[in-house]
Formats: C-alpha cells, sequence, structure tokens
C-alpha cells in the first residue's frame, strides 16, 4: 500500500520502519529531517512537508507529541490536510485531546478524506517489538482498510466503534489508570518505608500477590528503587494527560476527583522543576512529602 | 502440635479446617457457638472462652473482624492472654489497626508469651482452596515455629521482620491499593461510558493490556458489570480498613491523599446506606456523581 | 464622553444605566435588542452591531457571559475590534480566561487600540445599587481615561498594575475564595447538624464570631436555610469560573487542590441536573453525602 | 465562688486571672508548678494535683492541651474525678474530641458530678484582653450556674443545647472553617503571586471587599507577609484539630473532603519539621507547590 508517515520520535520511527518492513512504499516526513533520513537510507521517500509526504498516499499515519504538534500537521500551509487527496485516510496515533481528535474527524470529512483515530498503548521499546496494543476507532469501512497496517504494529488490536473520538477518550483513560496506580503505590511505599519495611520486600510481595502485569511491575520497580531518570515517559507528559483527561471529563460532565488529585501533583512536579523525571516521579513526591527523602531534579 | 483458634467466621472456619487437616490438635472458640460444633464433629475440642482455647495451646490463632472484637478476646476476663501460658505464641490474623498490634506486642512480651502478626490477602473463597497468601512478622524464633502452620494456610508466605505490626502495615497497605484500584476504575468506566464505550469492551481492553492480575480484572469484572451485591467485601469494611490506613499514616506522618479520597467515598456511601454493597461500589458513586444510574442499596 | 456598551445582561443593564445617568453619550447593543430598546428610551443610541456600538467611541465596554460571547462579540464580523477606531479603549469586566485576556490585549494593541481589564465584585443588586467593587488592569494611562467611568459604577476601584490580565487573575480568585468558604461552609452545617445542632445556631455562631462579612454571612444563610433558588450565580457558572481558575492555574502552575475539589463537586452538580441552583449548592452536596436530605433541582 | 483551675498555659493563665479579679475564690494546679505560684501571688490557693484543686469547688475548670492531658488530670490517681465532690461541676474549655467529650459525660454524671462543656474561640491576646468567645452545652440547670463565671471570660457566650459534646463538635468546626480560609488564601495568594501581583495588593483588596472580619484578615495578613514565626497557633495543632474534626465526622459519617485535604497538608508539615510554624503556614505550602520560595523550620 501508498503510506505516508508523519512524526519520526521515539514512538514513530520504530512505527514507520515495521510498515516499511511490511513492504508498503512509504513516504515519511519529521521537522527535525535527519530523522527521516536514516528511513530514507531504507527505502522511504523522504518529504519535505507533511502535505508531500500525505500526497496520493492511501493511508498517512501521524504519531506526534501534542494537540499544537498536531494542529500545526494537519492545518498548516502545505499541511496533511491539504495534501491527502479525496478518499485518503488520516490514522492519527499521537495521544491527543478528544476535541481535537473531534475537529479532526469534522475537517476530513469535509474533505472528503477519512480518519481513524488509533492510539496506543506501550512505550518505545514496545514500538521496536512490535508490542504495542492498538485501540481504533471510525467507520467501519476506513478501519477495515487499515487494520492489516495496525495489526503489523502490535501485538493486538481493540476495535471500539464507529466514532473516531471514543479511542482517544479510552487512551486516555489508560493512561490514567496507570498515574492512579502510580500514585497510590508512591503512597504505600511511603507508608512502609516509614514503618521500617525496605522497598525491596514491598515490591516482592506486591509482585506475588496483586500484579503479574508488567505495567504495574514496572511502576513498582522503579518507584521501590527511586529510580525516576532517565524518564521512560516524563512527568511532564504526564500532566498534559492528565490535563486531557479532565478536559474530556469536563466535557463529559464526569467528576475525577483522583484524576484532579494525579494533575495537581504532577503540576505540583512541573512547577518545581522536576518534569524532566518519569512520570513514576508521583513516588518521589509521595516519599518527599513524608519527610523520606526529597526528589532530585 | 497443640493449637487454640479463636473467630470461626467465613475466613477463621476454612483456616481452621485446615489446621486441623493437616493433622494438629485443635481448640476452637468461636461467639456464635454453632460454628464451633462444626469442628467439633471434625475432631476439635470446642472452648467456652477464649481463655479456654488458648489454655496448654502451643500456639492460638485469632482471625477476628475488627479492632474492638480483637481486644474484647484478649484482654476481656477469661481472655486469652490469660489463658494462654508462658512461652505460648498468639498468631494474629485479623485485619487490625497497627496501634492495637503494638499493644498487643507489649502485652503478650510482658506476660512472657510470644506474638507473631500474620495477616492473609485473599477473599474467603481463596481460603477455602488453601490460597492465600501470608504476611508475617515476629521474633525469629517464633516465626520459625509457626512457619508450618502458616503454610498449611495459603499458597506463600512473605516474612516482614522481626517488629511485628510491620506485617500490619504491609496488609493495610495492601488493601490500599486494591481500594486505589477500584476507585481509579470507577472513574474510567464513568468517563468510558459517557463516551459511549460499552463497559464490556473497556473490560476486554483492560484485561488485554493491563491487567493480567486476578484481583484487579474481578474488580473491573465488577464494576462493568454493576455488580455490587452480595459483597465479597463490604463498603463498610472498607470505610474501616481505609480508616486504618489514615490511623497508621497519620501516626508515621506519612499525608496520603489518595487514600483520603478514598475513605471520603466509602464514608458518603456508608452514610448513605449503601455500607453492605461490595467495596467496588466506588464504582457505582463514580457513576452516580457522573449522571449516570444511582446505586441501589 | 462618547462611549459604547454592549452586553445588556443582568450586570450590564445597570451598568449601563449609570454610565448613561453620569450624562454620557452612549451608544448600547445587546444579542436580544429589546433591552437596548429599554436604553434607548432613555437616550442611549441603539447599535444593530457590536462593531456599530464601538465607532467612534472612546470608551467601549463589555459585560458578557463567558469567553465564547466575548470571541464573539469582537472577533466576529462587525465586531468590536473592526468597529473601534485606532486610540478607543475597550474595557472588558466580563469574567472571562486569563488566556482570552491576554489574546484580547496582544489583537488591540496590533490595532492600535487600548485595552483596559475591569471585571467586577458584586451581584446584580450591588451592580443596581452602585456598590460594586471594580479591579482595573491596563496601561496607566489608559486606565486613567477611565477612571471617572469606572468609578461610577460602584463603591471602589482596585489598580492592580499595567498588565491587564492581572485583573481577571485577581477575579478569578475572588470566587474562587468564595466558593472555598461556601464549600466550607457546606460541610460543617452537615457536621453540626449531625450532632444535632440547629443550621440557625450555627449560622448565629458564624455571625458572632467569624464573619462581619457581608459576602460570608449571606452564604451561610442560604445554606442553613438549605435556600437554593433561584440561583443569585448559578452552580453552572461556579463550575464554569473553577475551570478558569484551575487553567490559569495550570498556566501558571500552581496546584491548587482546593479548586480541584470544589470544580469536582460542580460538575457533579451539574452532571446530576443541579446546575441551576445557586452555587451555594455545595452545601446541599455536602448534606446529601452526609446521607441528610437529597438535594431538589 | 469557690473554683478550681487546671491548666494554667497561654489560655488558662489569663482566663483563671480574669475569675480571681472577679471576686472569686481560686484554687489552681499546673504541671509546671512555677506558673501556678504567680497567681498564689496574687490570692489564688497553689494545688499539688488536679484532685485538691478539685476539692470543695463548686465549679473546676480545665483548659489542657490535648485529650491526653485532659485524661490524665481527670482519670489519673489523684485527679480531678476523685477529688471533686458530689454536686461539683467541671467546665471543660480545652478544644478535645467529641468522643472523650461523651466519655467525660458519663463519667461525671456516674460520679454525680456536672459536667459543661465550654471550649472558646480566641488566641492568648483575646484571653487576656476578655475577647474571647464562648460556646457552652450542657444540662441547663449546671450552665446557669456557671453562666456568670463564663461571661467574665469574654465578649460573647453561645448555648449551645444540653448534649454537652455538642459544644466540641461546633469548636472543631469553627476551627475547621479557619483552616480552610487559610488554605484557600494560601492558593489565591500563590495564584496571584504567579501573576505578578504583589501580595500587599491582594491583601488589601481582601479587606476591602471580602473580610470585614478580624480572624480572616489576621490570616490573610500573615500568608501575604509570608510570617509563619512565631506560632500563635501551632501547625502541629492545626493538625490535631484537623484529626479531631475527622474523628468526629468519621464518627457522624459526614464526609469532609476539604477536612481530608487540611489534614493531608498538615501532616506533610509536621511530617517535614515544619510543626511549629503558625497554622496559617498552609500558605507556605502552597508557595512551595508552586515552584515559589521554600518554606524555612
Amino acid at each position: 500500500m501508498k503510506i505516508g508517515f508523519v512524526g519520526l520520535g521515539n514512538m514513530g520511527l520504530p512505527m514507520a520502519r515495521h510498515l516499511l518492513g511490511a513492504g508498503h512504499e512509504l513516504a515519511v516526513y519529521n521537522r527535525t529531517q535527519a530523522k527521516a533520513e536514516a528511513l530514507g537510507a531504507k527505502g522511504a521517500r523522504v518529504a519535505r512537508t507533511p502535505g508531500e509526504a500525505a500526497r496520493g498516499a492511501e493511508v498517512v499515519f501521524t504519531m506526534l507529541a501534542d494537540d499544537h504538534a498536531v494542529e500545526e500537521v494537519i492545518f498548516g500551509e502545505q499541511g496533511l490536510l491539504a495534501g491527502l487527496g479525496a478518499g485518503g485516510i488520516h490514522v492519527s496515533s499521537s495521544t491527543i485531546s478528544v476535541a481535537l481528535s473531534e475537529r479532526l474527524a469534522e475537517a476530513h470529512a469535509r474533505a472528503g478524506q477519512g480518519y481513524v483515530s488509533a492510539p496506543v498503548f506501550g512505550r518505545p521499546e514496545a514500538a521496536e517489538a512490535k508490542q504495542l496494543w492498538v485501540l481504533v476507532a471510525g467507520a467501519k469501512a476506513e478501519v477495515e482498510r487499515c487494520r492489516p497496517l495496525l495489526e503489523a504494529l502490535g501485538r493486538g488490536l481493540s476495535v471500539l466503534g464507529e466514532q473516531a473520538p471514543a479511542a482517544n477518550v479510552v487512551k486516555l483513560s489508560g493512561n490514567f489508570l496507570i498515574a492512579s496506580m502510580i500514585e497510590a503505590l508512591g503512597e504505600a511505599f511511603a507508608l512502609t518505608r516509614k514503618a521500617g519495611i525496605e522497598p525491596k520486600a514491598f515490591l516482592e510481595l506486591f509482585q506475588a500477590v496483586f500484579a503479574r502485569s508488567p505495567i504495574f511491575e514496572r511502576y513498582a520497580a522503579l518507584i521501590a528503587g527511586g529510580q525516576y531518570q532517565p524518564p521512560g515517559f516524563a512527568m511532564r507528559l504526564g500532566l498534559k494527560d492528565m490535563g486531557l483527561v479532565l478536559e474530556a471529563a469536563g466535557d463529559a460532565q464526569v467528576p475525577m476527583p483522583l484524576a484532579s488529585l494525579l494533575r495537581d501533583n504532577y503540576l505540583g512536579g512541573v512547577a518545581r522543576g522536576l518534569g524532566e523525571l518519569d512520570w513514576a516521579g508521583l513516588g518521589a513526591l509521595a516519599a518527599e512529602r513524608a519527610g523520606l527523602d526529597k526528589p532530585t531534579p
């Protein structure tokens, strides 16, 4: 298939590489062009604008940092919306706001283009190892056309209906669950440490009794070890995502006091210069509040 | 071994039965004597007071509802403290406050008796199936003497040092982690439902991506199904335990805002007559706050 | 002076009337024209667009419901920005977001126009009685030019520097203080009622010991009487304002957990159909959580 | 009248002095006897035990630091309960838990003694200046007998019914309102400071628009000035009182999320060694969370 790919960061680059590896014809665009060249050397066409990457493509992916980056790439001059032909499909894999996802759905519909929302669970290592879990929502026919591409990216796929923004709500809800668990673990480690329990002992118990879940165990281990650097997913991104959760919750009229708590804590971390710690750093903040060690930026 | 067992509720009865089955000589006491008779028929001696169950025992277990019940059984006239001989060991498996555990440690020491704190993770079904996970803390020699008994009750054992109350902190921290996850799931289901996602679809995703943990999956399923009755563990017990968490946290000077949130929500549920719902009922409260269905007592 | 006035709601109408009464030449615009006619009968010129109200004016006021209404009036075709001549000053009295206030400052500066932010404290009765308290921020010369107009509207004026959006931060902070007190009073009345104290008795005490402040006493009386209708300021507006507070706080990196709590509570009220209760209705929610009476929409 | 007075701290000493000055016959007890001697020089009898201070008294006051101190003084050997004759009345002015107040009511009733709960609002300066506001609850006849004494202590009296512990609930609710306002002010000052508003300017506005209440203005001034030392009422006492509020609220089944927030913040302050700051120090914590200045112990 003829595919465009916009956004070659830690997540986008391995995703694009898998699509290339699956035999598709790929045009890639990245703001910092050097990253695009790497794929150029493997046979991708390097585009100089998002629009150029979209031109003639059946499907064009975007995998970008935030709402702002997506808006620029889509709506800017020489943007994807202008470049993609009628009938082309935009597959949006970034973690963006529900409101922007709704705007994209409308804009592409007006342009006679398709729009599929396909955010993913998994960190860069999972992207490398084709172990992402892909959420997907959008018009049935369009989802089906993209299905083989999405299956090439990960270990599983959840189809979430025909309203594209629903996939974004679910992605944000997932990040909310993870952050909740981080906060809970942070508070629990602070309490047990003050009772003289070695973090390692509580971690082993958690693994034995609770978890058997790679996600939760990973964060429990980070907190147990006080290892917040380098960040796998930075605190400032946690702040961004909890902001998106609360925005979606506000629009849907769903009070989420736990999400508010998480957002306030991430905001406090960022305000104090800790935005580049891993988002498991809620554990560091909980320890500090308890009079244990101070977090180091 | 000569063993006493006080408290034959949903948890205590199967635990006592396993000890009997392992060939030990058992004396049992329960406030409602009928339950004790059942074990009497299988060879246990039925005592008429806690003290009588303790008399002559090398080890005496207690498995009771709360601090109040434990205080009565231990310190009352004809209580366990008076009945247990010097050198006897009290194994306390109830979920009690850290402060009471400290008091027990002192009282038994003064009486020349041993005290081992051994709370467990697992519901009545797990107790039946010898699938409990046992936490244990106390003087090394005493823990070692009790180890075969504790191993007869479950699938695993975590030894948490020589300070008995530490095991209570860890047990409460575990319940705190579970309640945190329940609240997070409750809020996430409310948000995704309002976005038009079927609870079943979000549940499947949760199972696929996050959990692979029987504890979390169980609660996610209860919330997805809106099934809060009959309670496996009632909301009023959740309230009790979060109260104990906050008490321990206060004594240790550990601010736990998430635990405060959980306690307030359980308290609100109980205040409104929902105390007998399963503690997963935080999900019902989150749905109600969002203008979805009202909880039914 | 030649003045325009856009927005003749409960607040705007009496404000415009006072300006007219002070002898100024007034052009007025309101979306629902009937309200403008009332002032027309008293000598104001009735404009058919915001731009027309601004044309030729030295100063043009806006007093509108929210960000959205302000954006339409300012940036729309035949809007205020287009109609106001170079050198004209826009005085914005609406409670709007800090971000929009910043955008207005930039837009007017680009158009060679002045921008003064002048939100007010006080309900419609205070506006009628010239008892508003006016906050004002903006370039010194422009503030001075508007000062006599602003003094004609109320009983006092606080000048808050040359950065116009600062006045919006302060206005939002004031509403946040009021909502905080409402929540605190709501919880305190729920607690004392459950201890058998008559709300009237606690109210008298509050008046005697704490308050001597018309704002706080007013809300204490509403909660003591359970009088949430008709709304002086509706819960859905409380939700809006707490949203603006948190937005400003997020941009400034200030964690405000109390504001989060207030927003969640207002959101829950609105989600359940109580958006038209007075924002003192936090007291009704606190009572309900305590198992006292249910709020009635 | 023959009066005993136990507890001559910052509050108790001036209260006792006023009673002496009103012409009553006074016996005083204080753990640190030096303070009692000062009153001895003015004509009071210095007792060596609480029981001795109570012996032969018609009314005996207690004004002590916390539950623990009251329990010792009342129930200890040579305690007040043993020393006070039948028909004597204990007037308890300390800020204690509702649960202890209930216990006291029962114990005195069993001993044929009266019990009047009479906590006060006001700091030491107010006690000196006879400006306290006294809450009182208890059996009508007993309250009437004590009324002249209570009126000699302050500027006003609120009679709160015949259930003595109700006065304690109201006292705790009052402290909860103050702490709520402190937190709200703390967050508002942090937000406005980040917007470039001088604390002094926001303070003036608060005084002009909101307050006209000495209590709130005092705390606003402390926060505006960052003046948290010496403490008028220390953070660790704020923690104690918020703990008592939540305990009472738990027993009465009243969820108070704002009280939980306050308690967590005080607990965090104390855990980090700031327990001796004034309880207005919530303002210091809010500023720190926002990345402004760090609190200094």
